[in-house]
């Protein structure tokens, strides 16, 4: 990625130029993009493997628990349907219904599972059928699961934290664009990389127009400490004419696209982030984080420093 | 890829230019190319597990079934041949045959699902050995389940909704080939790269020519709305001297490439589509697509109104 | 990988140019290297998830069941020295080792497999452990069991057919090293790339020199049916000057790198084979495959093909 | 990654050029970064699944066994809490806590791996519940298993062994920096790549400076042997004008960074190394390694070879 001319309108962003007639935010602050697609009927629309990798653990446990009393009280009506009295050993008074379904329903988890203790068992075809059928859903479901947990786990996910704050800060003779990203887990990012986008409303057309901001440094090896991107605020800079102040009138958004390769896994890993004006902080720069050496002798930081700066006059 | 002269004959597409007596459609409507290789004899030409993990849900799932009563049917009858009375908990009348081999079945099906309710045991060595063998085969086979559901969860694709029309637009001061798509689900497409081939008959020689085309944009970052792809009619076009009417009897063919990254799971996605001169339609231009902001503050489009377009007089 | 001056001696192959008394094969005929790793003991320099995923079928079932019959044999001796009395319904005549050995082998199968059937079950604590303990060793071993065999069905492979032989053609107004290769499977290749090395014993040094053959084309989009590689043996090419006669007598090797993406599973697929004297025929060309047309319309290949060729006079 | 200019300093590194008040070592012989974050908590911080597939399979085995053990614990004292009254079969004195305790225990073992021998089976609503939600538990546990031990057979490695120590050896008219590398394993690792930069503190500033070092062969198809890294001396070395002796008053490090293609699964696999003064030795040259041919034909060689080098006098 050449940047021949970096004062050039970015077209490659993909957001388009027009229809922005209120301020908007493109990328939300967990990464996503702030955009929503319909039109294909709730079950097309749906992407059933990409909820369950992606959402959180307290959901999915839930659906997980839901699916199983579902399934479970299914089976038991229909097998109260084919009848108790095809099922020996319930041990539960006849004409109990309740007693009979939730015994069935024991049943159908012990079925659902594999488990089968057989103490209570099928009698007849019907029943065995029903039993038969309810077991193969359930090594079909579990596997499923496993590939949803698998999934899950192997997610290759770059976890970044991002300095709350961009800054405005000294740099040279002159000023820079400022602010820093950090590790937060201990498996090892090698080979990231930073691309660094600025979109704001031209004045004069009333339109959004996207540039890509040239960066000191784009890539380094590893990811140990903290990095700090920094974009110098020079004649080359595409909004080196714009002050603090139009930051906030023209609805700048410093969209910051990050990408890694995970060195347990071996996978690209990505993030996004992006800075609206609220965020943006004139005249500081950021402090050093700490560095303890530890009894193992390794050199310990803790993440929450990467919000570590200092106002200046 | 560099184009330092494009209107160079393509020869890296791989279809080669010989051989295509009658009119024909390289790539299928679902991206697949038009061929069938055979020779090496049936077992050893099917790819099992490319078979598995794309084809339908519904045939997926009628295999299992079908798989399903065929493994037990099979066992039923081994343990039949075994011997009923080598089974404990039977408890069918002697001699009703249709009886007993329906209780194996049952019997089975608890086997090869390790479900195993013990109502009904195998006893002495050869109906022990049978089923010990049943059940190790069960595990297998829900091994290879797990794999290929999870294989078809997280194979990775693009889900990409192509218009249906490829349009001969105005474009600047001339006019230009445009068609447009759009990203069906919600999981993001990052990093996204076009590339337009065509291909027509040499009307002089007789054989197939392939061009690439050059495109006004053929990489975005981002993949929220739709994305117009635009190949300018102008003098570097290698198709630049040929009319719409050309394009029928010449038997031209346009073949888009897609490539893109899935950023749930980090991988590469790819899709393919072609446009056949009944696909092409001359003087229109594409509408915006509308653009909803719901409550949770998102823009909301429409994916179908990739198909929007303007018959211009 | 650019080729500034290809007649230059090719350091990056990795073979290294000296050590080699005799005759050699570089590559085998199923592209591996022709290379056995020792120094670590055998259990170190063993790679057994490598074995697992690259065995033939025959041996990995092997292996299994092996590996079953020992684990089963393992469990019942061990449950025979706690004391068959320890398992209640046994039902075998008392002392009767054999008899008692049998029914222990086949509890421990339905424990190993968690199928459980319940008509034999431990009693006291002796026997519960042990059988606790097979239980979590049969889940884990068939966790295993499903990793190798995902493993092995979605590794990615490139089933490339080479043509037995490797011609010296007729091209242009001169010769060329000519051989094909085409697609067995019916998964797609796309981006398919060909490298080509040669390698021969300098007459005068007595050492082995490596050069990168240049190709008249290197990558292409598809592969749909075969692929002619070709190296014109003009001024350029670094064994211009090397006749017939002489592959034989300096123990020519050819060197084919394939690699391509499998579109089924979005991967980068390697292939590799080599060429050695007694494969290559002077004078000869390749004669095109068929091409037929199914009642699908699709083009039908046969795949064998890919060695028909004509000896010239 | 061009070197147009490789006496500059290289800011790519990550590594930082402050804070390094002692002697330090950047990376563990083992390859990881000698790095620890937290300022998470412990939970947010600990990467589970991170831990589980790079830990040894000792540590691995017994978080299983413990885990195991807890969990049946933890069920046996749910269901002792339920009242064993409500357990059929339980088959032990009334009152003898323990025993109870213990048969509670195993039911647990034989409910959570879903093998249910039915022996002992759960009466009433209250048993039967806790029962079912400890089997789900199960399947789910066993599901995590499964994609712990595929994610750890089936993780990208490159077995790299490399020499023990780094050579100032003689090369052509000067010196150069050696060292070796060999793969362990038998699985083939393609297109090898190693970049080797040098770190040390400047004694004019007292600053940490890194640089990259030009090799003379940074890339190679194979790696069926040793691969010898060179980096000359020369003019150009940003290293040229430090003696053996400054390597150890500086502080030098030497950081190997490897990366290869395993041709088993396709994918990208790393390694790092880091080379301290008392592992450098000045004037010595490394040995050939052994080359014998075995019965089928195959080269073996002996990857202990790698350290075998000569001291000159």
């Amino acid at each position: 990625m050449a940047f021949f001319n970096n004062r050039e309108l970015l077209q490659e962003l993909g957001f388009g130029t027009k229809n922005y007639k209120t301020r908007v935010r493109f990328l939300n602050t967990d990464g996503s993009v702030n955009v929503k697609r319909s039109g294909l009927g709730l079950l097309r629309n749906l992407d059933v493997f990409h909820w369950l990798i992606s959402t959180t653990a307290f959901k999915l446990n839930l659906v997980i628990l839901i699916w199983y009393i579902f399934i479970n009280s299914f089976f038991a009506c229909t097998y109260f349907l084919i009848g108790p009295e095809h099922f020996g050993g319930l041990d539960v008074p006849v004409g109990s219904t309740f007693r009979e379904l939730s015994a069935l329903f024991f049943f159908s988890a012990q079925t659902i599972t594999t488990l089968g203790y057989g103490h209570v068992y099928p009698i007849g075809e019907l029943a065995s059928t029903a039993a038969s059928i309810e077991s193969l859903l359930g090594l079909l479901s579990f596997a499923v699961a496993t590939g949803v947990l698998y999934g899950r786990f192997s997610r290759p996910k770059a976890h970044i934290l991002y300095s709350d704050s961009l800054l405005i800060a000294p740099y040279k003779e002159g000023k820079a664009i400022m602010f820093r990203l950090v590790n937060k887990k201990q498996s090892e990012l090698i080979e990231s990389e930073v691309k660094v986008n600025v979109t704001f409303t031209n004045a004069a057309s009333n339109k959004r127009e996207f540039y890509s901001l040239r960066l000191e440094i784009e890539k380094i090896n590893f990811l140990p400490f903290s990095w700090t991107i920094v974009h110098p605020l020079n004649d080359e800079s595409p909004i080196a004419g714009y002050s603090f102040k139009d930051y906030e009138s023209l609805d700048f958004e410093f969209l910051v696209l990050f990408k890694a390769i995970n060195d347990t896994v071996s996978q690209n890993v990505y993030s996004r982030f992006s800075y609206k004006p609220e965020q943006i902080i004139d005249q500081a720069k950021f402090l050093p984080m700490d560095q303890k050496v530890d009894k193992k002798g390794r050199v310990v930081i803790d993440v929450n420093d990467v919000n570590k700066f200092q106002k200046l006059n």
